[in-house]
């Protein structure tokens, strides 16, 4: 299998050499496009989306025609692995996320197995086969999943939540429950990403929502602890070639050189973190990857260019940095705006 | 005016050799507490209540009247000022502050000024008074303001916000314009402070709620410059005594050593920063005021007194702590748990 023809991303998470910084949107392929609405409508809802390997495919590859990004990244949920488990995921009309069963007995968290990627989750592989068979080698495509502490936050939370009451209770209450259910989900992360690879993304991003919700203390051993075993547990490589791993936890600007040290190869960050201070706080040790305030994306063509240079220079130029925003790009950012981020990402980092 | 009997909390603000660290609670007057609920209720409203001096006395005394907490903080809202500036402060039910009138016109920007707070916020100097009466010098009194950022994001935003589209929008497209608001409100705050000094607070505190949610270079523009301004603007002493200030922005731990440079006298951290850490970042120049979670007073008795103590040795003893919540305790908190961590803190830090 060879690397992609645009390969820009996959080098500059390696920290090898770049003609330029290359660059895509957390979200890229959402609501802020009209195509992705008529989609989803034709879809009937966003999971009957996610669950639709052809339309899953169709809407991955509608940001790629518009702009000139560098990677693809699968369309799914971050939390498909614990509507796998049988949670039963749904959404219910503008509140985010919610599970019909959450993990409120003991003898539930008991019950909890790591569901098969190829079984419960074949839907995920089958529009992973799809999307490389369309993008024919042109960029890359990221996988990705929730982290252990994310789904389990949603798990026994049962929703989003202000204050992680419920989850943070039984952390600080019984650990015990809590680090079975974050074993079980690093397991189930663990080989559904793993399931992803094989079935040819070419990078892996984990997304920790909410591990900057937790103390410094609890983060290292709720979250990054099990980050790290995920990391571990991960194939190295595809066909001949490295693929790559990404930890973001959001809020998480504090522990740079804790996340740096558990194996993975880049670091997303949110706009809350100076790339230049990172950059000498992390070393050689892995790329970076962010960070534009996506509330940016609101303003003049010429300050969405400022801003975009501001946080190339920041990083200083170099390998080694993945421009994104620092957040899902919001759904009521004028599209026209981002095409005036992504080649400004373009020009300035290639000094043209 | 002499000291308060007990002045643990002014001295450890100050970094002088306390006997044990001092303890009080952000939020500390508030709906957990049932009789501050009966309180509410006979005011006819949270507004009310913060309006009528001698119920915001009665709701300020409550707390002290259950624990030994070495503080007493003004019960009032972050959010008087913009209402005496016109804007009419409400709370719609469960849904958090709101302004009736947002500034959403340019022309409504160039027409505000800075009220007089010995006029239209009379209410809040005589409340002072009221409590400095009733507490008979045993423990001080805290003022406080929300910090020139935190006000402008309500007062442009019309409430509380997930993305705060609406204020960030301004600053990327008319820093100008964000710019005059945080003047005046830097002007207004620093009136209000010392109007409340003057009506007998001991020490003041300043809550950047929203600070946290800019990138690293706005937080310096449009909210550190602001409490800068407003530091240097309050008197620091009355009646011979010194007033001590403290600085907290929520989610701002990257930035400590920005923060300790701006001239106040302790830094508030939230339960995500490591206080050895941030010990060791600000050196001798500012107290620490926080941090522990306050999701971990859902625990039990024995999972509280060990997270105290956590908190408690993370600083390592001395002076220049005190301790505190990460950020405003719950509505759900079982009032019994507060005892177990305030008896915690006093016990363990004077190693008795």
């Amino acid at each position: 299998m060879a690397r992609p023809r645009n390969d820009t991303f996959l080098r500059a998470l390696l920290r090898e050499p770049v003609e330029y910084t290359p660059v895509w949107l957390m979200r890229q392929a959402g609501r802020y496009l009209p195509e992705y609405c008529e989609t989803r409508k034709r879809a009937g809802s966003f999971l009957q989306l996610c669950k639709t390997p052809s339309l899953a495919c169709e809407v991955t590859l509608q940001p790629l025609a518009r702009y000139d990004l560098d990677a693809a990244i699968l369309f799914s949920d971050i939390l498909t692995v614990p509507d796998a488990m049988g949670l039963g995921l749904y959404f219910a009309d503008g509140e985010g996320p919610k599970f019909e069963r959450p993990l409120r007995q003991e003898w539930e968290i008991r019950d909890l197995t790591a569901p098969n990627p190829n079984d419960q989750l074949r839907y995920v592989m089958d529009a992973v086969v799809e999307i490389r068979r369309a993008l024919d080698n042109s960029v890359p495509l990221i996988g990705f999943s929730g982290s252990p502490f994310t789904l389990a936050c949603y798990m026994v939370e049962g929703g989003g939540s202000d204050d992680f009451r419920t989850v943070k209770s039984m952390l600080y209450n019984r650990p015990d429950l809590l680090h079975h259910i974050l074993d079980i989900n690093a397991t189930a992360v663990t080989d559904y990403l793993n399931a992803q690879i094989e079935s040819g993304v070419q990078a892996v991003m984990l997304f920790d929502t909410w591990g900057g919700a937790l103390s410094h203390r609890a983060y290292r051993e709720f979250s990054l602890a099990y980050l790290q075993k995920v990391i571990a547990g991960l194939k190295k490589s595809h066909g001949g070639e490295r693929v790559p791993s990404i930890v973001f936890t959001k809020g998480g600007g504090q522990w740079l050189e804790a996340i740096a040290n558990i194996g993975c190869d880049a670091i997303g960050l949110d706009w809350t973190t100076d790339l230049a201070d990172a950059k000498k706080r992390v070393g050689h040790k892995v790329a970076l990857q962010g960070n534009m305030d996506p509330m940016a994306l609101f303003a003049s063509a010429e300050a969405i260019a400022a801003e975009t240079r501001r946080v190339l220079d920041s990083y200083g130029g170099g390998s080694g940095h993945v421009f994104n925003l620092g957040h899902g790009i919001s759904q009521f950012t004028p599209p026209a705006n981002v095409s005036v981020m992504v080649d400004t990402v373009h020009r300035h980092s290639s000094g043209t």
